[in-house]
């Protein structure tokens, strides 16, 4: 079991090393959790019923019973929580009113709880932001920028996408009526780019993946059809490998990936068919594949198919913030806003936290509760006196925060929709700007667009930019960005940039585990210390995704209700 | 030339025949212009000029003046047609208010023509259609449903997506203020299923992706690192080769695919990552190569990178008919409904139509025109009287129409959401029903769904289901989910089943298109005759595309345009 964890562990740092930097958007938001290895499963009673109707009925039966049990997720989560028994007007101080500080709020609240919450913020939602024309962004250094965006536009400088698989959030989208519309993650006429290869000019990521897949197929057709092997498969197989290498690698009747009509219907057409006497259709030459391996363009062809980022993904209608102002909705009455936390004690009987107004710092202020959930970023709160154990002072200490720069562009018109047809989805670059992502609202429309000119994250890079001023890093975008697309220069009107180790309430955009920290520091950093409980995505195994916060934040608060039940 | 186009022509039929039937929604929809070879570029000037730049700037200026051209798109159109000229009082009749109808009749009209467009039924649209509840689906053979679907929910049962290439279409959105929506199709979560495989159980999408490419790329791994491949690659490919399969294989560092959190990134865990103490990941067991091999689910798993079904689809906020009714509109004025067209004469100096009203068919009217343009489909044009020279006749009489069936089914709730978190996208089968597709709008909502519970497209099923009645259709599309869904069977209220073959105003679902048929026909139908021109999805290279539709009745207009200026 260990050696099997150290190797997992060992594994990871590989992978991550290799093939990660190259693949995703931010390589710390893929899965998290690989550090790792298994748990035992809880659900022991339930899994030995499933394993006797499996015998009696065979797998068919037992897959329908696991769904009828809702039992097909894989997800622990079940609901919000049944928090049962009674708190005895017991009360909670929450430090944060992000996703984790207002679940808490919110459940605490339904099962009895004195509830307050204290924010530094003049709005709830912390890293769920959006910014929108008339907006100001301030950051550390004297940056203030007054975003100038129309009206109607926007950009999420934080999270921008929800996977299908985040049950949690997507519950509380649902029961909060915060209307979902699909997030393109992938869009096979965006773009990949290489400023080395194909001398500069960016690539169709259609073209690309079906020739790459194409000429692969081809590859390991011609090897077995030699029978090179008839180690490795039947004879039986052996075939049947065959015919699906030519329909996965749309291979011609000989088993090779050419340019014909075949590799068109996958890759796209020199000319595209048409009607009447105008357009029969032509297909197009390949990018040989020695080409393709040596452009690396093949390391960004996976990013879509991660189970983080596969089809559907979603963003709220209107901005990522609509899940804060929802949550707000709720609990907005107990938020006290522009509440900068400066201490934060405890004894045996509770919990006493200083605190100033973000307009008046030299007047400090007292709330007090018999418990606290602190969802201050570790960035801010490794920073203020607190009262706990040596194991979770340690831990606060020691997780570092990533940093990532966004950048928001508005251009005169949506060019990349009216002359490239790129509908939504991301176009990967090896420049500094790392990828374009066109918007995935207001498809099709005349007038002005936003999209994000570019996401950098970790890397000299996102540190470079962090560096420069709001305005040099709208105007290195502009000038990176006319490299893949020319009518940037021409289009562009006004830009935001946001630098993550700038936002003065979190420092950094999201607690960036090492396999070695989280074993050392991960289950000290979850356990109840005295009368204060930590949540928010840095106590998750899924850091910097809005499901961590809410999945920490429900087990922070079970496990309190728990202890404050039997007290 | 002429080789090659014989060539591409066996090439074509091979693929259709071993292929297409198991991968695609509908055959005819992926393309559909196969079997014309290489034509003529009619752009050489322009290419000159880019050849001149290529020369002296480089290939990335190149692309860069391509782009400010206008010109990498590969498609044809360029905006609504310019008809110069003065068609000094021409009139133009009609017949069919479909999309390539209302095209003509909207282009015509601004360019200073007379228009009247007569229509079989009561609404604009034709094909273009969205059944919701309270419509009367009226069938052949004495069948009428009533459509009890709830106020909000609808099905579309002819064409349903839009691809991003379609780009006469998308201007026509644009210009006419249709609101556009992403359409799902491929859904990583969703279902494929093979009833003698895994014991009936479906497998989602993503585990046998995954799996199937991860071991695809073990095995030419190996025989990469075994040499067997040296008279294929150079030496300097070969190690870049064994990268890019560790990564778009989820290869470990011995370049195999196992259960460990690598391949998990990709198929998917046994056990999600979560927050606090609750969970950390735990990998699945990958399904061996074998058993995807002999399942024959690999057949479904390049349905979503074609071409016409690649991100990013769109369909109409509301229904498809959204698009019928914008064009409506602008030239409803113009359209005579209930209108069933007779006979078609012509002469010298002008066509005369006789049509019946459809509530009163003894009377028989007469329009009278300078010009016709027909889009009345084949199956109902080639059973009318019609003066055509005999080339066109022959054409008209010589294509057949594709059978298929659509069943949309209500559910009390969205439990495929709910349950399964398949947020739209389709689940392919080898059921009669073929697939089930969840529906692209109202995600993440409580309440009820409908979703598309069978689309059937040529072979015997089809037919089968053609020759039910449509509460038996329903019944079995019920029947046959069930082994998919089983909550089918507890949550269904009612639905609805439209077969192609037995609606009254097409007889079919599109104009089936053969290679042969093609080369002795299509150019004959496209030609002018005398004083009628026909237009629809059928006189274009995307049969069964509403864009063809389109572009057909563009291509249509203009000639016509030409030979009126020039009278």
């Amino acid at each position: 079991m260990h050696q099997k964890r150290v190797w997992l562990r060992a594994e990871r740092r590989r992978f991550l090393d290799r093939v990660v930097p190259n693949l995703f958007p931010h390589p710390r938001m893929m899965n998290c959790g690989w550090d790792r290895g298994v748990q035992n499963e809880p659900v022991v009673k339930r899994r030995d019923l499933l394993a006797l109707i499996g015998t009696i009925a065979g797998s068919s039966a037992m897959y329908h019973a696991m769904t009828s049990l809702g039992f097909a997720s894989e997800s622990a989560y079940r609901g919000p929580p049944r928090l049962a028994g009674d708190p005895r007007g017991a009360s909670v101080l929450i430090l944060g009113a992000g996703l984790a500080g207002m679940t808490a709020a919110l459940e605490l609240r339904k099962a009895g709880y004195k509830v307050q919450v204290l924010e530094f913020n003049n709005r709830a939602g912390g890293r769920n932001w959006t910014i929108r024309g008339g907006d100001t962004v301030v950051e550390l250094g004297g940056f203030t920028q007054k975003c100038q965006f129309e009206q109607g536009l926007y950009i999420n400088p934080g999270p921008w996408r929800i996977p299908y698989h985040h049950h949690a959030l997507l519950d509380y989208c649902r029961r909060l009526n915060v209307t979902l519309e699909p997030f393109i993650q992938l869009n096979h006429n965006a773009y990949l780019h290489a400023t080395r290869a194909f001398d500069g000019a960016p690539q169709r990521i259609r073209s690309i993946k079906a020739d790459f897949q194409g000429q692969l197929s081809e590859l390991l057709a011609k090897v077995t059809q030699q029978g090179k092997l008839d180690e490795a498969i039947t004879k039986e197989d052996r075939e049947i490998l065959l015919q699906s290498l030519r329909a996965w690698g749309a291979l011609d009747r000989d088993y090779r990936y050419n340019a014909n009509l075949i590799s068109a219907a996958f890759r796209g057409y020199a000319r595209d068919p048409g009607g009447g006497l105008t357009a029969a259709p032509v297909p197009g030459e390949p990018v040989a594949l020695s080409e393709i391996l040596r452009s690396r363009l093949w390391r960004y062809l996976q990013a879509f198919s991660l189970y983080n980022f596969q089809t559907t993904m979603f963003q709220p209608v209107g901005g990522m913030d609509m899940i804060g102002k929802a949550f707000a909705r709720e609990v907005g009455d107990v938020i006290r806003y522009n509440a900068k936390v400066t201490q934060i004690r405890q004894n045996g009987s509770g919990v006493t936290v200083s605190y100033v107004d973000t307009a008046n710092p030299s007047a400090v202020q007292q709330a007090t509760a018999d418990w606290c959930i602190c969802t201050i970023p570790l960035s801010i709160l490794s920073q203020l006196a607190i009262d706990v154990s040596a194991p979770l002072r340690n831990a606060i200490d020691a997780l570092p925060y990533a940093g990532a720069v966004k950048i928001g562009l508005q251009f005169k018109r949506r060019f990349w929709e009216e002359d490239e047809a790129i509908y939504g989805g991301i176009s990967f670059t090896d420049l500094p700007i790392r990828q374009i992502s066109y918007p995935s609202y207001g498809f099709n429309r005349a007038g002005r667009g936003i999209l994000l000119g570019a996401y950098l994250f970790e890397g000299a890079n996102a540190y470079e930019f962090t560096a420069m001023t709001p305005s040099e890093r709208v105007a290195s975008a502009v000038e990176f960005g006319a490299m893949i697309h020319p009518q940037y220069k021409a289009e562009f009107e006004t830009g935001v940039a946001v630098a993550w180790h700038r936002v003065p309430f979190t420092l950094g955009c999201s607690g960036e585990w090492t396999d070695a920290g989280r074993a050392q520091h991960y289950r000290n950093l979850c356990q109840i210390d005295g009368r204060i409980v930590l949540a928010g995505e840095h106590v998750s195994h899924l850091p910097a995704w809005q499901e961590g916060a809410i999945l920490s934040s429900l087990d922070a608060i079970a496990r309190l209700h728990e202890r404050v039940v039997k007290t």
